[in-house]
């Protein structure tokens, strides 16, 4: 049996390792377009932060041992341009202009997600550059460098936007952010986006928040870029950092189902409408545990997951993975933001009845040194008393702690359930109720 | 409604301000033998390792503010000798020598627990203490800066002995350790109790396992320790860090029952065998919800927790709680060291059927600095499927971490479904895998 996979990043590569464990009689090729596999993609921000770290540190595995010690066919520069689902083979160009045809008897489609540019006048200036792919990664690196870049602009303040706002203030470059929306994290209480904005400003990161980005032009050596309410920024290097969308025009086009951000739509098996392709990673959707519908949310551990999940499938297990809840963490400067299932208002929008509070606590016991606050929101329906969700913002102690809302909503647990449960108390770690059991017992009361 | 609480600590104080809270009408008087009330003891180490605190600081609210701000009548140096459950009234003795006499409605014991005070030749010499109280706290920060300790041995490698050794260690004391076990945390695997010793022993701390103290006798200004194996320790303070027994005698004698470890036995709502009599706090036991059966473990929050509970119930409510799944943690030097659930031998005895297994992760991603080894043991029921509880020891990110074991252990979760978690993940505070899902996965692998 031949699998194929189109792509060797996180979900690619996850899917051909542990197809050859379970399975070393099954071929396993896999096409990858650019020349880079199995990379931590989620490391770029850090590794620019260190001059003097290779931004080849962040490859996980390189390609060789994929091929020697796992026999699998990888084949770099293979750009996968067409799906043909009635002979069951995909065509494609390699790097030296070469086409190729190959038969599958299964398929993974793992093609991951790029960067939005946004469609302005300079969004192909030099310096002005995505971070997504390692060699994003590389040529930012260098451009700092080359250029001795002194001050940038981030186009955006997602979580990339925000690590990379704390990469470039770890260097000593002055930096901007544009967002077009108003506010900072929209899906947090306003008073907890707050403290970022707070964080943000202390470190003389300048926010220019509710404007749109409406053209760059080349001024010198540097960049001028003018936004909607008639201000100008001029800085040395632009990064667009506006979100990603899914590599699915593949599936698209060969009539596979799309579902939510026009991502591949797959069932729990991670099946495609076609039962002999699968796909899963950043092109992919999933489930959501808490409300049942169909979500695009493109994070590395669900990649990986997906493809475990897939090899097991192909190798003849049943394995149907349940979905996510929505877990998400960053650090931006000296602060820890996370977050686990639904907002207040994505509650509301999903046939909820929501009720939410947001509490302040504290990271170590009362009278412990180092205390720092823990901001939490906490969400829960208040029709049945199911926990939906939480989010937090601290100096420490915030990055873990969202784990166990996490697990208990994956176990559909009510706030009271919630509440109950037996947290782990040290006075270097946590007050004797962890905020988190703050946060539940303070909602708990006001739920009707 | 009179409403008597013996015992002005966690459990206690928390029942009495929840009470007044709930129902102000209720007549609430809270009776203390010592003078201290609503101290954090487990702040105690941390406070002893900076002689420039004032042990004061642990005190979380004043008796005053009780009085004053809660209408709660709190009468401090009352010992408590006697409850008459015929006539339901309490007798006792105030520190000034008087006798009386208190009428309850409702009466909640919340007495606490005292240390063990091996009963060798010496225990009573000056310079051999205990560490439960705040007086005890109080003695001991004088007595180290009074006698200018420069050298201690600690009886007991509980977590009291441990942060202790900690406490010591910060304090540039030379620090000594014995204990009658042949090795140190015998709920932990052997190689995960190792890194543990070996952190005590890269900072010099000597430990004498396998060995009872048998006399301590004074040898000029210093204290002389004899042990099992015949050698000798001279150090300037012996700290007794054996363990604690609950308070149960009053409720012994007034013909109440007792569970295990002879703490008070009650049931959910915190009853104890007379309906009209509460418990709760270290001197009663609670329920583990994994095996159903009662046990024993004088913890903060399950105090806190009994408190509030107890207060509901008296106003009118009917709260049980679920109960325990045996979650602790402390910190030791540099190590963070934490558990859930059961180890492996418990899970056995309590009639499961378990599997463990022990992995190495890493605290960050792949190639981020200053990632450490987070060592795990996670056990599950090979019969169900159901996971049983984990431990952990690392230096950075593992406090946090095990909650989301104890959250998943409230709900029941099997290991598979545990393993499916949506945890977070970024680089700077976990690989992609949360370490625990990698333990997951790995002894979902072996079970059958």
């Amino acid at each position: 049996m031949r699998f194929v996979i189109i792509g060797g990043d996180a979900a690619g590569m996850s899917a051909a390792s542990r197809c050859k464990r379970n399975d070393p009689d099954v071929e396993v090729v896999v096409l990858e377009r650019t020349s880079d596999v199995s990379y931590s993609a989620c490391g770029m921000p850090y590794n620019l932060a260190d001059p003097a770290r290779s931004m080849d540190e962040l490859i996980v595995r390189r390609a060789g041992v994929f091929r020697e010690k796992q026999d699998i066919d990888l084949r770099l520069g293979h750009d996968v341009n067409s799906i043909h689902r009635e002979r069951k083979t995909v065509t494609g160009k390699t790097s030296s202009g070469d086409d190729f045809e190959l038969e599958y008897d299964v398929l993974m489609i793992a093609a991951g997600a790029r960067p939005i540019i946004l469609d302005i006048p300079g969004a192909d200036l030099p310096g002005v550059l995505p971070l997504k792919s390692l060699d994003d990664g590389r040529r930012m690196k260098s451009y700092i460098a080359d250029q001795k870049v002194q001050s940038a602009l981030v186009i955006g303040t997602g979580y990339i936007g925000l690590e990379m706002a704390e990469a470039l203030y770890e260097l000593g470059i002055r930096t901007e952010m544009a967002e077009i929306l108003p506010r900072l994290l929209p899906w947090m209480p306003e008073e907890m986006a707050q403290v970022v904005k707070d964080e943000l400003e202390a470190k003389d990161i300048k926010l220019r928040l509710g404007v749109e980005t409406k053209m760059i032009e080349r001024q010198g050596e540097q960049l001028k870029v003018s936004f909607s309410d008639g201000e100008e920024a001029t800085v040395d290097m632009v990064i667009m950092g506006v979100g990603v969308r899914p590599n699915s025009e593949l599936a698209a086009e060969a009539g596979l189902e799309l579902g939510p951000g026009r991502a591949i739509a797959v069932d729990r098996h991670l099946r495609t409408t076609d039962s002999d392709i699968y796909a899963g990673g950043d092109c992919a959707d999933a489930f959501n545990v808490i409300t049942g519908e169909r979500v695009w949310v493109p994070l590395a551990l669900r990649a990986n997951r997906a493809g475990w999940a897939v090899a097991d499938n192909v190798t003849g297990s049943q394995v149907e993975l349940t979905g996510i809840v929505g877990t998400g963490v960053f650090k931006v400067l000296d602060l820890e933001v996370a977050r686990t299932g639904l907002s207040a208002q994505e509650a509301k929008r999903s046939g909820f009845e929501p009720m939410d509070n947001s509490i302040k606590s504290r990271s170590r016991a009362h009278a412990h040194p180092g205390n720092q606050t823990i901001h939490i929101n906490m969400i829960a329906d208040t029709r049945t008393g199911r926990l939906l969700g939480a989010q937090m913002v601290g100096n420490e102690g915030v990055a873990h702690r969202i784990n166990s809302v996490a697990v208990a909503l994956h176990a559909g647990m009510t706030l009271a359930e919630f509440a109950q449960c037996d947290m782990a108390y040290a006075p270097p770690f946590s007050p004797v109720w962890d905020p988190l059991l703050t946060a539940g017992n303070q909602l708990l009361k006001k739920l009707p």
